[in-house]
């Protein structure tokens, strides 16, 4: 099948949106904006549209990834802090009939042990963690070929 | 005392919303509406009414629990994945001054470990689990005998 | 198929023969003869009939479930404390081909922690709990459904 | 009140019918036979008589704690295995209202870990172990008082 | 430096709208509303002002933190609930650099074991549990001596 | 010395006696009786006789272990649900002064965590488990040996 | 061997001094002097003689006990609070060579999880818990035999 | 009723009369002595007297507890070590009827995990953590409202 | 199928090379070439061949495992302390699509707490333990009615 | 700096020589030669060379992980089974000053408990996992950045 | 640095005072007395003094580390029991900026695993255990060069 | 009996090799060369030689421990990584009938909780860690002592 018309869906959770201007030491410098703009010319390059969207709620969190279903054709996620604690987001992810990458900017396994269990990566086909803004346009790669894959 | 005026609240927690259009092995094919259907017919029969709401966001829940205490007579919910995740619920049910039934539509026991406990529980007059929209009606029902018996 | 002419076997584990004359304020003042009589008269609006047993023996229970797979059409169980403990109880249940509802009169949730996990929940089609004695009659309205859509 | 005429019932769990023909280098020579008469005994100087049992079968157990309620003035127990295992008897022994008193021939808490934790203890008016034969009729001793302060 | 003009953030997490209403045996019958009043009687004594917030939503409560960094001088949090299961609020706490007092009107470690650790306890300067509204007004105080010290 | 004239016992645990009839994916076809027929033929075979039975009750297989000190010259048990729970049989396995051998037809540690930990393992000479009904006439001609070495 | 001329040493731990003042609920009104008196009264009865000690030093209680070796036949000790948290008092009766019994006023079992494990438990002949002020006449009669046993 | 006349006990732990000449990084450079000032100034104020103590011995903070009860109108502690470790502290803090405030001077949620715990905290009328010397002002202002209420 | 003219695979792990020379006491005093022999001439009797190995190294282990796909018609493994720690073998086995026995010569059941698990065993069609070096002619024995069946 | 000569060394732990050739539900049918070829041509492509190595032998890996920190400009590693087991590995990799890059073909985190925790992830810049042979070329990708920035 | 005139501490926890007397098969028969006789002799041959002490109570210990930050120039500890519970011992450890060596006469990790953990490990330079009196002068001998080197 | 002409086996585990050349905020700058050298030097002079090795590979120290048995007199090893994880080399100590020391040169308590638990800690005579190169010589001295006085 050739590449569907629908946009990736980059998802993105708690706090992400003070990227760029809080804990510079673990973050870097790079802003959420700055990240969009690398994801839209990636897919340019991939052939492929991408929809970023950031939110602090984890219930509209999960209506997203519910609208994901019938809106994207694959998502890609960065749930932050929700990643450890939502069995809510679990549940609409597991109702996702399409490729998943989960995406985190820093190592979580480097950090508090709190961080180091993830309830989006027993879902997610895919795993990039720890290479910053690079591990989204890696994950808009990969998720090129999974959508290719599976078509 | 004769039966309250007031509705009985049936709370619906997050992703309820998708119900009958993903995983149909696990849920059935029945939606929320046809739920809400049969509790509104299944009321009418033994003389109650119902307010049947759902969320995916855990603090339009807990408002929602607050209402109750001058709304409503007696409060079902099935608070899905928040059921086990939620303090805050806990927290609002605890202060809630008529009967409380827990519903689920699948058997939690029989799911993934993380579902085994759930905070609604402990605070539950009754439990009711794995009989799918047949659990409602008979929440329902129970609800009634609760209602009059502590009337 | 029409509603089989086997009865529904509910059985009963340690103590429940002690219902109504010990510990009124968590289990209330009927009797297990009470109990049978609101089954056998549930039973009767529903067109099924119940065998109705008590034991305070763990073995004997094991023999009376698989007596159920050739003499009864559905089973209803409260096996009281040996729901906690009985792994003999699980592979008897396991091996049961028919619909199974675990009952609990009190809420096993809102008690010691050793009562929250029972084996039987895992290996039920529904769980009713906290309700009662009424939790037994609405058992069977549920059993009769459960017979209807398996048979 | 004076002396109740009822029995105190001593019950014996399982494997107490081989004391001293088994692992006598753990419990020594004394038969249960002779416990009994050394029951017997003590209980006539009280002024007191003993019912005194043993069986291998938990349920056994169980419906004579029942049993208790109305024809025994006090209940001492020396539950052996069951005491590690058993929700049924704990069941059983929490709606007995009147004195118990556990026994342990050996002292439980030099043996295996499995043994360090008795469903009994939590509910005994007194625990006596590790003293041997010595501790039946102490433990008779102390229910004499015991029930002449709740006489 | 002098005193800061930017006012001070006391953040109320779940449930707290429902005080002075619910449960006076834990809580007492002041609302909060009175807390918010004596707040600010006390900020003016201080030559402080208080910006007074609640939210039943946990993303609500990472914005308004998210916002503190510009808007507020420091920042008083009773997170309720959240305290115990938002890693989401921990990370916006975690990027906030002003002082930080928790509070908590009573005493957590008296109640459940699920109230015993707080995300935000690791991140405060200080932490007043167990004093009710009192606790509040010394908070205000502390604050003072802390934005003082770090002026 | 030469083989001795008493039998060995060959004890089976609850629900064992469905065998054959129940769960053919997991224990095979082979019926209860035919095992008992196989160690009838192999034991013939070693010069040995066989005392073969079974019970779902837990305290009849403690009297028959303790029948045993007198009156078999080994003992091969297969407790089934019982291995995992029982310390009664634990303790009168333990006072048994001759060669145990622990059968289990299915291969435990491949199943439910549950059936991980055996009590008799600890205590029997040798364990032979997942190979079926082979299992038992191994575990008679390992008894053989055993005898043999200890006669 | 005849009895030793050597007192008993009964051994008190910390805020044992406060009894029958703090309590009563859960310790009654008898005082530490009148179980001394008790003690006394037994010892007579039993031609033995009494060294009773109370201290709230953890320190001093080991020096006691060190002092036990060649200044006592035998140890009577209700460690109270240090029962739970003292390796230093279980060295100290580790390496004393006379018959030990612990006592305990209140049943420790019913009360807080940190009060079930006792370090001495492990090291006493015998232990006698939740039969007040008489489990020290008891122990005495206890000791008694004990040392006329081992003499 | 009037304030009393009787002093605050200020009970301090082990170490802390080291306080201003070790690990100044976490504690600062005021010493115990320019506490027990600030004490003294600060109870001036609210009309009432400060008896001020520091041991490193559990045994004599303990017997301070105890003497408490008949010579204080409140006690504020600082437990230090003891905190986390003692037992015999919590059975004397239990048994003594007026109000208790619990200070450290560090936040100790911050630190090692073995300090997260205190036995202290759960047996407090309030508690205050983190704000250094500040804190015990706070207390001693928190317990002038606390023995008026309860005067 | 009749049998094939692959060998039976016998793998030893590390430290059985010292067999019959040390620890006597657990292993008895057959060598491992003892126990090679043994295995020839029941071989031999079966039917069957034997390619009989031992490495004190984890990877050759594997790479054994591995060559057992092309080179034999089934594997008995005893893999020694490599059992307890080894997901290396646990994969390499995983892949092995032939009929596997464990084999232990002493019962790990008996032993330190850290021998309980064996990774082998989840993957092994039986499992023998505790027979000694009779444990490899039995596993031969049931491997050729595994392979005949399965053939 | 420009890019280094020296060749990334991409290590290949336990079983991976055996890919494409076994459990291919898994692992796919793409064999480890197929992804060296891979990483040849996307090392050309990136200007780089790739120096690419399988051991079953955790030893050997550990010394070429050591042989890394001078022949290697970056080292990408999938140490398969021993990622879980081995602290040798973690600590070789710990003394290694270059950037490292974990990747693993399959989701470790939708497997067995015991692959959940990888010892190298803590101490790779980055982890790539679930993405098949194309985690490969996307961790060279990323390896290409981290050497540039780190130049 | 030449060394200094200020002495080693040497301090020893409760029941070492008992050395020699008790429990030769663990201690030997070496008393407290001839270690210090020992360290003396060595502490001559180092050019270095000895003050060597010994104390039931903790709070003891706790003022003499307190007192060696000015009178010693190192301190070699064997807190004995206090070694695995004091919190206290350790926070006056943890103010000491001197060598500290701690030393046991057994191994520890070959008794009860209570004794596996101590608090003083995490601090101390450097640890010697099971060697007996040995360990003593070894620690001394360890200490010389650390004083030196940090001099 | 005299020093035996036997070597003393110095034995090093994973990446000790690399000592001296990385991480020397932990281990220094002295190599393992400069260790075999200061060992040779203390052997000379204790009069004893040394048979220094290092490997990488955990069967390589398996089986050069089992050639310690008929060719070393005593052995001293630190086997770094392997100390945590290998019941090999545990299995392999545990059979040497001849003194052994542990050493390692840093504090593994002060370390990742993966190094706090050594399987070789419990089969070794003496353990000296945290004292770098210096103790290798002290345990050469401690060997010494060991041997002549099993000697």
């Amino acid at each position: 099948m050739a590449t569907t018309p629908k946009p990736i869906f980059v998802l993105n959770g708690p706090n992400l949106n003070q990227l760029g201007t809080r804990e510079p030491e673990i973050y870097g410098d790079v802003t959420l904006a700055d990240i969009e703009t690398m994801c839209q010319g990636q897919a340019a390059k991939l052939g492929l549209s991408v929809d970023f969207r950031q939110s602090n709620l984890e219930g509209e969190l999960v209506t997203w990834i519910q609208e994901a279903q019938d809106s994207a054709s694959g998502t890609i996620i960065n749930a932050a802090a929700y990643s450890h604690t939502s069995i809510a987001l679990y549940d609409a992810l597991k109702q996702l009939d399409q490729p998943i990458i989960e995406v985190h900017l820093s190592n979580i396994y480097m950090r508090e042990a709190f961080r180091h269990h993830s309830h989006v990566s027993s879902l997610a086909d895919g795993i990039i963690c720890g290479l910053g803004a690079k591990g989204y346009t890696l994950a808009l790669e990969a998720m090129a070929g999974l959508i290719q894959s599976k078509g």
